[in-house]
């Protein structure tokens, strides 16, 4: 059975628990308290010198790190990863859009109110908000005329930006702004074998 | 004929043209000036609503963004990206490793260098410059018992890695501490299709 190395609040993680459930796949969770610095022990580091979680290991010892390089990889051969060379693409586009101008605004929000810091980063926040904010935008004009972000139906690209997008109002962003964003969420929501973050 | 949206500064888009030199894929360069605003024209923002560069346009119209989905892609049927799903899970790990960890510290500081607004940022650099060094710290350790990042030949993983990494110096980051990078530097340069960032 493989094994995920969990944090409950993050995210990231959350899209690999989604991913488990809705591909019904075995595994033993391994929460890790990123705020006690349990990642940074010497153990934890042979897993991943980036002492990030999520984390999954395998039983022979093979792990693998980056929660949108686990997602492609534990969903090859399911519904949730197409086998077209395009709309893989088109997968890890919005994949990398999450990582490099979503996820470090709208889940770095989400993250300094949950761990009581946002005093510390008053004037970061600002700028935060603003690119945060752009992130929606592109996603609400994507979703202008899809209801999926890939082909038209539930891939991993919407998993990866559902994790941080629908917790958004955690950190001060206003979803309300957003109808078909909030479609999109509802979508998702009603996938038979979802499960929600504080599950 | 395929055309990439570029600017000859980015680290992001010189991985996508040592990608086509390497592979010997035949392209129109389109030139575009971020420092000017360029990638915010309302033409461009139909080919990328995240307005970044590159971006490849295909002759029937598509368009595809985020460098490393770009590298996953064309290198598709290449040496450069195995077929082993593990060996791609690997690079997929790698890749948003660089984007998330790496990126953001040794390409930004090296671009407030280069656009001459290192000091609208000084609040910022120590931090900046210690992640740099963490992401420098992590590719050193995993360079201890292997030739490149995954399955130990040359991989898309290797070319999203270098672009920023091999002109680190240009933002302050002294690359003399890391003789396994260098060495994996050289293995790259010596590619024999290898182009520079200023070719």
């Amino acid at each position: 059975m493989i094994r995920l190395y969990d944090f409950s609040e993050s995210g990231n993680c959350y899209k690999v628990r989604l991913l488990l459930a809705e591909l019904d796949i075995a595994h033993e969770l391994i929460p890790m308290d990123i705020l006690k610095g349990e990642t940074r022990s010497k153990t934890f580091l042979a897993k991943n010198l980036n002492h990030r979680v999520p984390v999954v290991e395998w039983p022979d010892g093979r792990t693998l790190a980056e929660s949108n390089a686990i997602l492609f990889h534990l969903a090859e051969d399911s519904s949730l990863l197409p086998k077209d060379p395009w709309e893989r693409a088109q997968i890890l586009q919005w994949m990398f859009f999450e990582q490099y101008s979503h996820e470090p605004y709208i889940a770095v929000v989400r993250f300094w109110v949950f761990s009581r810091t946002l005093d510390e980063h008053r004037d970061e926040l600002s700028e935060r908000m603003r690119q945060g904010y752009h992130a929606l935008d592109v996603m609400e004009t994507h979703l202008a005329t899809r209801s999926f972000f890939v082909g038209d139906r539930y891939t991993v690209a919407d998993i990866a930006l559902y994790a941080y997008t629908h917790v958004a109002h955690e950190g001060g962003f206003e979803l309300d702004r957003y109808p078909r964003i909030q479609s999109w969420i509802d979508r998702i929501r009603s996938s038979p074998k979802y499960i929600s973050i504080d599950q």
